[in-house]
């Protein structure tokens, strides 16, 4: 049984890397999903759930509650549930077989099921360039303001990793493999990607085995 | 025509990888060849040529000439142009062609050629066991003492590759792919990073042909 987490830099084709590689090894893939799955549980919003688990800055945020409008002041004089939830539902996904579980600080929540920890990272304009060919037409942005929103997510998500490891966000020591994704074609990397993960898995397998 | 630079931490089995990666492609490997050639030239002690081009620190070292321990204070006043000489060397490499440069900063020295550069780096407990299932019998140091020289040798790294470049040495942004090899068969990995290194380069020379 697999485990693959990815953690990555904004912009960096870390979620399209994810995509592929659950494809190419016939992998359930997990992104969103998780944050989706909590905010129907609780009736909350998405964008809310999702601000709270990645920053763990619940109180900054401006409340605006899910479809139903309703209001839980047990739920929310206790945010750490959502954590609690979230790290329910990642060892769930975990106990039910090979994944690839992107984001979600699950290198260091599911550590105990020794994932293969992969990062995938690239240069600030390379990052600035992919942002916004994927943006729409109405989303516009100038590079410079797209810059500053890859820092301020970036610096969330080291924040929330830094609440709960002691090795940084991106720090290499942390992944087993990291990807400088600058001038490099992801669909081409997916299925030597593929093939580095699957020997590192049989490794840890016939080490399992001795 | 390809350049691959492997930059490694102490004890990660990145000489070997190195190696291994250059029979697969059947690239020339450089290593110690370069710290051999430049002492042969000068006719200084080997040590003392590869301390002072790793370390950057000239003046601690305690000085023993080589073969015929004659003594040139004209190339002792002006050690820069040991640099300046294994710069030269690299550089002469590089034109040459297809090749592996493990080590010497060749990623900073030979930017212009915009080579692939590799970091190979894993965990202290796994570097210590390298270094002592390397070591001969008569070498035999504590884990205490091996981990203390890792730590040195790669501090020495770190000061010489901070006087040449503004990203760290070891700084996952400087470098291309990360491995790290704790746990992991380092013969079993390099037909896939090989593969990985060719499409990188065949991506390049699409670019360069556009």
């Amino acid at each position: 049984m697999g485990i693959i987490t990815i953690s990555r830099e904004f912009g960096s084709g870390g979620r399209e890397l994810g995509k592929r590689l659950a494809d190419e090894l016939g992998y359930a893939y997990y992104d969103k999903e998780i944050v989706t799955a909590i905010a129907e549980k609780h009736q909350l919003n998405e964008h809310y759930v999702s601000y709270a688990l990645e920053s763990g800055n619940f109180r900054n945020f401006p409340v605006h509650f899910g479809r139903t409008f309703s209001y839980s002041p047990t739920l929310m004089a206790n945010e750490s549930k959502l954590f609690a939830e979230q790290n329910k539902l990642l060892k769930e996904i975990a106990a039910k077989g090979n994944c690839i579980i992107v984001g979600r600080a699950a290198d260091v929540i599911l550590r105990e099921h020794r994932p293969f920890n992969l990062f995938v990272y690239a240069d600030m304009p390379a990052k600035v360039q992919r942002c916004q060919e994927r943006a729409g037409e109405d989303e516009h942005m100038s590079a410079k303001a797209m810059e500053k929103q890859i820092k301020r997510i970036d610096a969330e998500r080291k924040r929330y990793h830094s609440m709960i490891s002691d090795i940084a966000w991106g720090d290499k020591r942390g992944y087993h493999l990291c990807i400088n994704t600058t001038e490099c074609d992801i669909k081409a990397i997916v299925p030597i990607v593929a093939s580095y993960i699957r020997q590192w898995m049989a490794e840890r397998k016939e080490a399992a085995v001795d």
